[in-house]
């Protein structure tokens, strides 16, 4: 088994702080600019690439990356996770949803168990259930096909499987594979349930309720919403609704659901798409085939993560230059810009699964650490993020670091030349400028119109947003994220953070509060 | 007129500086938390008030802070501005985005016209307009009436709109007022319109294209889209089309458009929700009565921000709190969380609001200054946050100022009991709960469970998001984010930093690149 270090005592970040800086603007200036360009890349899955020349990064600092990735054993902490070992020391769980798109090593065990069966037949059942439901074999009390999903979820029920649909919805419609519209209710703002109430119908909906634990207490909310709904329309609510949690969930084995789908413990809520949290959704909406086709891209993602070489394994390079800029650089917030607007919220699923991974102060033993630790991650999509906040990512007082994403191609092949060219080239154009803004910057004799540079970027670069690059980029950013964690010593699965305001919450409701808590009640007419 | 010096340079500054730090966790607890959460709150147009108990202030830093704002000037520099100074000094333009809605001093007289009355006028004709087209009496080639509106825009053309339109879209659905659904198009990406148009009735369509100059690249190309979807379905482009752009741009007269609004070099992007930009669409969408509410509820906003005392002025107070936080405490960003579903894009919008003003290192006088300014502002509704990155807000390494906003009442008016207590209860109680929790912490002997608190928020309470509430919140934030700019010295107004992106960007389409820009565009095979 790896040893657990805390990062500040490992011999090779003590180099590492050592290594003299990049001037970003000079290296990526002439011929050593486009030398860089095609030199600091590392290939991905699905024709995909991470591209890091626009990184504050040369071949001595990469020298003493790689050196604190073997020091600190990233790849072989890797090894051990999905070879089954308690990773998440808090909650005394293994970590195991890499098994839910593939075997990396050896069988994994548990409850008796083979995992990965387990969760290639929880794939199947649901792949088996979603034909029925478009062949009409599972249809409504009327007899008639449901043509409409509507997932139940906060968090990780929500965040993931939504981006994840929004990036295939188009590309589902004009392959003649959007076999369902899928919808989403995750707040408990009662507005939410009622909007998209008001918005589909009912009668061929098909409800999931997601909570691994059944008992999040927004899912269980919005499901009785969603029942009262389907009571007055008069229909039966056990036709309309299923259900994926735990098995040992209260949720599991109850009346009140048409089937019920499992995952278990060893699967992260934000780690969740590529299981059933994800899959009876993206299934019903787009097809098993495609549910499927993306757990492989994420699969072939996830087989370089096991390179030791950093020039191998995009996600572990992706992950050591951002320790580098949070802990050399002492940059604070990372910003997430993919040239797509297919991923338009795919920085919302990411600013889950990065900030409450490693959003952390003690390491996984509970002691506290001395260095800092995961960073503020939030993002829109290009060009609209343009015309948005980059003046301040180009001209404000502090660097942000920046994470593109762009493809070749759009999804649904409808463009029109404007001036000479389509619109997808003018939208690759744009971030191709913008990645050399950033980094070399112009001098301009009035300082309001001159840029410095040294902003630095990366890029991953990609054919089109397909299932396949989907799950394949997604993959990417888990393990970017985990192998963060394993840098700074962290426990990234827990996420004790989110306890004390459930709590509280609790005690206002039962009306059990003194001090500064009652005063906001009654404020709030509680 | 008022002295515009930098911020290191008043001596209130150095005092602030000198005043000593509060204890959260200590001053939040038993009956002084409960004072100070009745103490410390600024009363807010439409019955909203802002409640800063649990920001990390006490009367002496609150005493330095209002010498701050006296010796700054920053309510007079505000009056300058309404009164038609020439505040947005890099492009010698006034800043005129109040009189949309409002008259705070003297009548302000440019290019002939008394401004306050052009943009009423503008009002005047764009209400005219909606009502025509809802009567019916402006209709479509075959008779039949308009019923969707897609707005054509990006930037504040985009963000400021949308968030506002999704903000009463469901409560215009209750109230019976939803006169027009309304889409929106921004993104150069070509799947963003063709997306759009897959899902709305074009021949029922009004396209409102939205550009002050009438060049920006990204709107002209999405309307050349809709224009030959229009042709397409055999539908003339000339009666589907109206534009809101400024008198002296190439939409302005053209025979392309059923009509023209008109707005002026004087309303910035990001501030002109309250000009036509937000006007026509939200006048077509809710009915100009309602529009007339929400701008309503800015006027009475604006008319607080003129008060010298920061306890009768709350954005002032905001911004304040706000230039502590982020210059004697050092934090680095601000997390925007309306526990609101309706305020879904708000933050986006806020996003573009603040660090498009405030992202900047030079003063309105081109000079480098030598303090941070405008923070990182990121943001999604609670109790969703609480559910993604609130593990970072509450135990990351760095600490995140918070803003919230909360409502006493839901708008559609459909709620369930669950376990005794209503979602709009659970909702709020959540809020509540989360300021606590963040401010006070809580121990425990497991490092992993305990909160060490110190985490500062105010939140904005009111009665339920409104028209007029709605209005006051923009004009609040507005305002806010214009004294924060007076006080770090900077231009709020222009936005330099987008302009090399935008240069770069055409000399890859026009094939003029060289060493990274060629390598990039190659990779990206434009």
């Amino acid at each position: 088994m790896s040893q657990w270090k805390n990062m500040d005592q490992l011999e090779a970040f003590a180099a590492l702080k050592q290594t003299a800086k990049v001037d970003l603007p000079k290296v990526m200036a002439g011929d050593e600019g486009a030398e860089r360009v095609k030199k600091y890349q590392v290939p991905m899955a699905e024709n995909m690439s991470y591209n890091f020349a626009a990184k504050a990064v040369d071949d001595d600092i990469l020298a003493a990356l790689q050196k604190l990735a073997d020091e600190a054993e990233l790849v072989d902490k890797f090894n051990d996770l999905f070879n089954g070992a308690v990773i998440n020391t808090g909650e005394k769980r293994m970590v195991l949803h890499h098994l839910t798109r593939g075997q990396l090593g050896e069988d994994v065990i548990a409850d008796g168990v083979n995992k990965r069966e387990f969760y290639l037949n929880e794939q199947k059942k649901i792949a088996d259930f979603a034909n029925d439901v478009h062949s009409g074999k599972i249809a409504n009390e009327a007899g008639e096909k449901f043509t409409t999903v509507v997932q139940i979820g906060i968090g990780g029920s929500d965040l993931g499987p939504r981006a994840m649909y929004l990036a295939l919805e188009n590309w589902a419609k004009v392959q003649g594979k959007l076999k369902m519209k899928a919808h989403f209710i995750s707040n408990v703002d009662p507005d939410d349930a009622a909007s998209v109430l008001s918005s589909v119908d009912v009668a061929h909906s098909l409800f999931i309720i997601v909570s691994k634990s059944g008992t999040t207490l927004e899912t269980l909310t919005n499901q009785s919403f969603v029942m009262d709904a389907l009571e007055k329309a008069g229909l039966d609510t056990s036709k309309h609704l299923i259900a994926v949690t735990s098995e040992t969930s209260p949720l599991a084995h109850s009346d009140a659901f048409l089937k019920a789908f499992f995952m278990d413990d060893y699967i992260g809520g934000r780690y969740s798409s590529t299981s059933g949290v994800g899959g009876a959704v993206l299934s019903l909406a787009f097809g098993p085939e495609v549910f499927a086709e993306f757990l492989d891209g994420a699969a072939h993602e996830d087989v370089l993560s096991k390179e030791k070489d950093l020039f191998k394994n995009p996600a572990l390079m992706d992950a050591l230059i951002g320790v580098y800029e949070r802990n050399v650089l002492g940059y604070g917030a990372t910003a997430i810009l993919p040239y797509s607007q297919a991923l338009s919220r795919f920085a919302a699923h990411l600013q889950q699964l990065d900030m409450e991974s490693n959003g952390k102060s003690v390491n996984r033993y509970g002691e506290k650490v001395n260095y800092v630790t995961g960073p503020v991650i939030f993002g829109e999509p290009g060009t609209n993020g343009q015309h948005s906040f980059y003046q301040l990512l180009h001209q404000g007082t502090d660097i942000i670091p920046l994470q593109f994403v762009g493809y070749k191609n759009n999804q649904m092949h409808h463009d029109v030349v404007i001036q000479g060219s389509t619109s997808q080239q003018k939208l690759s154009a744009n971030v191709a400028a913008q990645i050399v803004a950033f980094a070399a910057g112009k001098e301009n004799e009035n300082p309001n119109k001159s840029f410095d540079g040294g902003r630095p970027s990366s890029i991953i670069i990609g054919d089109s947003v397909s299932p396949a690059s989907l799950g394949a980029l997604l993959a990417h950013f888990e393990n970017k994220v985990m192998f963060q964690g394993f840098v700074w010593n962290l426990n990234s699965f827990d996420q004790e953070g989110v306890q004390l305001g459930k709590i509280l919450a609790k005690k206002v409701l039962a009306h059990e509060t003194d001090g500064a808590l009652k005063a906001y009640s009654e404020l709030l007419n509680i």
